[in-house]
């Protein structure tokens, strides 16, 4: 197995993905690309990453094989990259190698594989019937905004506006978003939805997102939220354990 | 009651010069302007703010009301404002409203009051004979120079220089401002003065201005040490008891 | 005694080649220029510092003359310098004086002088027989991946290559710069030759380096290592020791 990336930060920023909520995670690659579905520690938090083959200006890979890794250890590594570095993805004896190239300077990373169960099986199947895209940025700052408050934080799906509010002791915050703002890409409301999510796993889901970026929301009252945001050609979905509050 | 201010940092910034030095404050709001006058918690210095109506964009106050607030969290609030946001102050239900607006965005902040009693009447009453005015920066670091060596340090008015000079166990300091050199303004002293003041108090009081900006210190020997700036449309004064030495 | 240099931080770069090794030191100022050789507080590495006369605007020296400081206050007293400013070193009544002059505005610091003991005489008589010129960001950056892995870190000189390697309990690692490449500058290697080094040393030798800069590394397998470049007209050249593995 060979797999190459033309600019070593772009694998960092996708990996990112991945690291800022799971500790040590099980990659599967197939022929068709790289792919990866854990748990956050805590078992609130489910992410599903995906990056295709076409994401790599190389991709060798004959039969599907499975390496455990210890996420902070890959994201050290990675960081390491530079601007106008390829990055190069093998295994050697049991162990990943991780190459930055440029030109007549190489460095070469090696990290060992973990023995890690099967994991996830498969995502959550909830019918999702409303979604909202937000600029990834607008929906950051909200974040910050409801952390001066509380620790929680309320996504409020209606046919003419998506909110972020929070009402906490030392006061209350509320961001609110109309349809047509230049922060809404899209708003597609079936019923109106709204659910209470922890603020420290939202902050931790939307980092890896690229500024001018839009995230995809689906909510349901009082179900799991699913957001899906796209960086450096790679796919993530997460799952978002909803806090039930007895109003 | 509303205030409404074109430019939300703006807001911050003048507010900055409270908040670097007292906890809590009362804020009187009159027809004319909006006004607070504090000592900070170990009563050694005293601010005096007063920022007017025309500073506003909008400004509707009927009759004059007095709110109290927990200065951090105001500053908390209004640092969560952008660039190109306006920021509008009301009071609704027994709390302060901050709305940030811009286009179709909306952001609110809901901020307890509090119960303040009627804090410093007056400002204390020094016949100053001489000033300086000194730019903002050159004094900033003046402090920063006198903090490698001690906690206090002392200003002298002469009639040809300014002088902020401390000596330490570490080694003497000493930072000298010629009539005409273009960090003075104005060197106006009709009898020398000199007096010592605590450093951190004097880093807090200053630290609000804005670096192009000038700074009067009105200096008396031994005397409380008066200082003005001007920022975002807002007039602060501050008065800070020296420190009495046996020489 | 009396030595000017045209910008103050030029001074300061030049001196913390020595103050992020060495706690306490005594200069030799002689008409030639100021020296320094002194050991780290763990006696590990030497360095020894020239700063010719050549390298000052002013320099008035009659007679030699050694002055013991601490360097960590020097240091921070020489930070205080700003683009613009003139530094003059004096000694006035067992005190250094530090004075930074831009027109009309004068800054004075004054440092006690400490009584320290001969201290180091000569450096290690080591015949060395190869050496590499790197890039000093290159070897910065490589000292940075090892320590991702190790807290020792061993370079080997080939006659195509120079290699900074390390074993680690969490990985390996192995950045190989070719011949040609254009982070070496020049690779004279009369014999192959490795040895390893604690990075914690390395990392505050090389610190001082300014980024495009060469540094020459001088390396004889199992021997103490010398490190050489210039920065702002000054040479300093370092010796460490090797740690002897059992392999």
């Amino acid at each position: 197995m060979k797999l190459v990336v033309n600019e070593a930060p772009a694998l960092k920023s996708a990996m990112d993905a991945i690291v800022n909520l799971v500790d040590e995670g099980q990659f599967e690659i197939t022929p068709e690309g790289l792919s990866l579905r854990a748990m956050d520690p805590s078992q609130i938090s489910m992410v599903s990453f995906h990056m295709p083959k076409m994401s790599f200006v190389e991709y060798h890979v004959e039969d599907t094989m499975k390496i455990g890794l210890d996420m902070a250890q890959l994201s050290n590594v990675l960081s390491r990259g530079n601007r106008g570095e390829k990055a190069e993805l093998s295994v050697e004896e049991g162990r990943l190698v991780v190459r930055f190239i440029m030109d007549k300077k190489k460095r070469t990373f090696k990290i060992p594989l973990l023995e890690i169960g099967e994991g996830v099986q498969r995502e959550p199947k909830i019918e999702f019937k409303s979604f909202v895209k937000v600029n990834a940025d607008a929906l950051k700052e909200a974040l910050k905004d409801a952390k001066l408050v509380s620790s929680h934080v309320r996504f409020v799906l209606g046919s003419d506006s998506f909110i972020v509010e929070v009402k906490g002791d030392s006061g209350d915050m509320k961001a609110e978003f109309e349809k047509g703002s230049p922060q809404i890409g899209e708003l597609n409301v079936n019923s109106d939805a709204k659910a209470t999510f922890p603020l420290q796993y939202l902050e931790d889901i939307v980092k890896a997102s690229s500024g001018g970026s839009m995230v995809t929301l689906n909510l349901e009252t009082d179900r799991p939220l699913r957001i899906e945001y796209e960086m450096e050609g790679a796919k993530v979905a997460y799952y978002l354990a909803p806090r039930i509050e007895s109003e």
